[in-house]
């Protein structure tokens, strides 16, 4: 190992290669329930730099785990599935190659963030709008489409928007695909499938290769844009409200991924759990969350989404959007100027010293709207802190930092009432009954499939909230897949939970895990199971 | 081999193997220049059949071939890259297994044809639209899709709209993508890309496996829907067109899949080659073109869409479209009334012995628009048959019943008009030299790409002519090729072309085969190149 180290050293600069302890207890840290802890860091620079690190890994037989900012929240952060791996942090890989403004999109490394991207569209005016997640600012947008994260917007399904990767392969080769692997190819990055087969699919979700660049498609600024929400009193109006949802997002009336959050999950977003005035009962009595729900006008669902395009097909998709939901709740639409209305309101309230509560619900519109528009904010992270016993130092929004427990489960969701009802009723009994009360959300993320996040948030200092955590995670995934709700997506617990014995499909996935790194040494064990030896 | 026959018999039933010379003889023909001889065709009725079949392959070593409906027209028709390969004819596998009219998909084995399944939607009043290609009313969906074909609609990206795949491995196991490969999966067709790497794109334009059933997104009819064409005088102005058009598919004002056709294309959609006029000279001179363009009313380009949704978008984009191409041409919009009042003052005319042009473009007219709502039509196929000296027997429209020559150079175009020009600057001199007039279109198939197909038509009757229109595909294929064009799909002679040597992407590619087809007996040669000995 010590040998492995010094080869890295010489390949990369001994600044690029850090095993002290301070480093890896730092990329040790997880919200889960527990992380690994890797045996060094590596800091490649260059593709060049990835593929010589990975021929010192091969010739070592250490394994390597690559990461792109760590901000793989909720599902196991920077942290490898096994102790002792190589990370290999990508954050210094943070070039933008290239903007085409005419074909709308762009090249860039794994270390480009959320944020950095959005500042050189508007720096440079090129009239292009980002599609954001919530992961935050300083998230990358490469870490986060590998990992099949979704956005806010029409551009919200990231695979789509990913057109052209390179990929250093186990033996240190570059890939290129689509159109990429043909010098002078005039169509890389706005055709996505190339001719013959297409591999892009390989590198989502997997463990088969290094994504060292990739093209991103970027969104014209519309013509018009109108954030909409949508308010439902009780609970059981959520499946009425999917279902009639589901012709509009059918008919391309929406566009966007329309997000619908309960009670709970906005409470976290603006506050921690109330403590002092359940004196420390969990999970949520039901008069508290009444109280909590009035005080800030949240309604038992919260959809929020966005309209654009032509203004007229803003103004017709927003009358088919209030008459879908006649009945229901009240469509409200917001666009810049009521925004701006509301801002001068905002100020003229404080100068009075009145328009708190109006205050936070101003700078938690603020921050949504935003997000619609591409606007990275580290706002959504806040949630993770709800069940933190105190505010963290320095207002710190970094889960990590602030010492938060964070294991999402997220099942993909048929968009229907009754599979969103379903879905909730497996888990609901279970949350509850390990003292925790449901943070949810459903995404309505594609034309027919919906994405709930169910948020598993604890507090890692209370080693029995953790130790309830766990066990909720555990029986709570077991009983969604065994229902036939699968996740999109896992953490470092969950990756044992969707493998199952005598599963052509994983056998398959061994068989291409043997073909590109027979020596399993990229990102051992993520989604493709470990060798056996 | 006989012993293989003899087991496929039993296997399969005596009435579901051929190896008769009429047989074999009618499977070898082909619209390119030279076709392939199979050694038998097999029809299996089943997945389990097909399973079988390949278990019979592998044990005496013969290769297999699948087709769906065997209509790749102009791409190499049912024929194999290999002579003596056993066809799996998988036209008996014609089930329509599930229509889904709550979440709008359908789930289809590959027999099923574009007109089967579309008078299943109309018969069971789904209020679902399907997506189609011009390959005719007989053509599967199936293999149009895998081999990354295009439609007209909202849904032209047809990979886009395939979502979970059954597909029988060459070791005979049957393997299901996204979520299908779990028990009870509720999104197995609803989200494409179920848990760990997406396998689905391995098993487009290559050899990997047979697909024996996909999900297949179906349209629900819009609210309004609106046909428009534009026609322009000059061919300078296609840049200016293009270029106008790209902010609108961009922005959403278009999402259907606009097709832009040459003079020449037209023609060919309506009538053969003037022989007697040009006296047999080809290609066809300047001033028969002027004149048959005046004659019939066709613009030097000429492009087509739709747009749909609510009234309200229908009447936006109306707007937006008619506005951009001011100065270009005249924005000629169609829809159902418009339609009907064609059709009633046609039959006025007729009574009157008059409007024979009239009705001539009004049954043009009413093929491309149903194509735009998903009614399928074997008129696209006409076009093949511009260079026969004579008419087909009978009016055969199966290009290869009517002896025509057909192949099709289709290289993915940037979306500017800049490109599209280049393109066309490449091509039109060696089209010349060869004596062929160029029949193009350049279709917008996502919102940044374009594919131009170019026709290489020639009469397989005549040996010099077809002698040329080879070398002129080779020569053609070379040179985009060379500048960076290169094709979304290719048929048989064009396989050779997009393989090139120390190319990371065919090494991985062929890295593939051998895990999944050691014996290289799934399609040897498609796409994925012949394994050495």
């Amino acid at each position: 190992m010590k040998e492995a180290i010094r080869s890295w050293q010489a390949a990369l600069g001994a600044d690029n290669v850090a095993a002290d302890d301070v480093t890896r207890d730092r990329y040790a840290r997880t919200t889960q329930d527990t992380g690994t802890r890797p045996l060094c860091v590596l800091y490649p620079g260059s593709t060049a730099e990835v593929q010589a690190a990975m021929r010192i890994a091969a010739e070592y037989g250490v394994v390597v785990y690559p990461i792109s900012r760590g901000c793989n929240w909720g599902y196991g952060d920077a942290c490898a599935p096994t102790d002792g791996a190589a990370i290999l942090d990508l954050g210094r890989m943070n070039r933008i190659i290239e903007v085409n403004t005419e074909l709308a999109y762009a090249v860039i490394e794994p270390g480009v963030t959320q944020q950095q991207l959005f500042d050189y569209l508007r720096e440079h005016r090129t009239g292009l709008w980002l599609d954001c997640t919530g992961a935050g600012r300083n998230a990358s947008l490469v870490g986060n489409a590998l990992e099949r994260g979704f956005g806010h917007t029409r551009y919200g399904d990231r695979v789509l928007s990913t057109c052209g990767m390179e990929i250093v392969l186990a033996d240190g080769r570059v890939l290129n695909t689509g159109f990429g692997h043909y010098d002078g190819a005039k169509a890389a990055h706005v055709y996505r499938y190339g001719v013959g087969p297409s591999l892009d699919g390989l590198f989502f979700q997997s463990n088969l290769g290094i994504v060292t660049r990739i093209g991103l498609w970027l969104m014209p600024k519309p013509e018009a844009f109108r954030f909409f929400f949508i308010r439902l009193e009780r609970d059981e109006q959520l499946e009425l409200l999917i279902d009639r949802l589901r012709p509009l997002r059918m008919q391309g009336v929406l566009t966007s991924a329309v997000h619908i959050g309960n009670d709970l999950r906005i409470f976290s977003a603006t506050g921690r759990y109330p403590w002092t005035e359940t004196g420390g009962r969990t999970p949520l009595p039901n008069d508290v969350r009444a109280r909590l729900a009035r005080k800030a006008g949240v309604g038992a669902w919260n959809a929020g989404g966005s309209l654009t395009g032509l203004a007229g097909h803003v103004r017709a998709s927003s009358r088919a959007l209030r008459d879908a939901v006649k009945g229901l709740g009240r469509v409200v639409f917001v666009d810049d100027r009521k925004l701006a209305f509301g801002e001068t309101a905002a100020r003229i309230l404080r100068r009075f010293g009145l328009g708190k509560r109006f205050d936070t619900q101003l700078d938690a519109l603020r921050h949504n709207y935003g997000l619609l528009k591409g606007v990275p904010t580290d706002e959504p992270l806040q949630g993770a802190q709800w069940r933190l016993r105190e505010p963290p130092d320095g207002g710190a929004c970094n889960p990590l930092d602030a010492g938060c427990g964070l294991m999402w489960i997220s099942p993909v969701v048929p968009m229907t009432g009754r599979d969103a009802r379903a879905v909730l009723s497996i888990v609901e009994p279970i949350f509850a009954r390990f003292g925790f009360e449901l943070l949810a959300t459903f995404t309505l993320i594609n034309e027919r499939a919906m994405i709930a996040i169910m948020n598993v948030v604890f507090d890692k200092a209370d080693a029995d909230e953790t130790a309830r955590a766990t066990a909720c995670y555990d029986e709570t995934m077991d009983a969604i897949i065994r229902e036939g709700y699968h996740p999109y997506r896992t953490g470092l617990r969950g990756l044992a939970k969707i493998r199952q014995p005598d599963d052509v499909f994983w056998d398959v996935a061994t068989v291409l895990k043997r073909a590109f790194d027979p020596n399993d040494l990229i990102a051992r064990g993520r989604y493709i199971a470990q060798m056996d030896k």
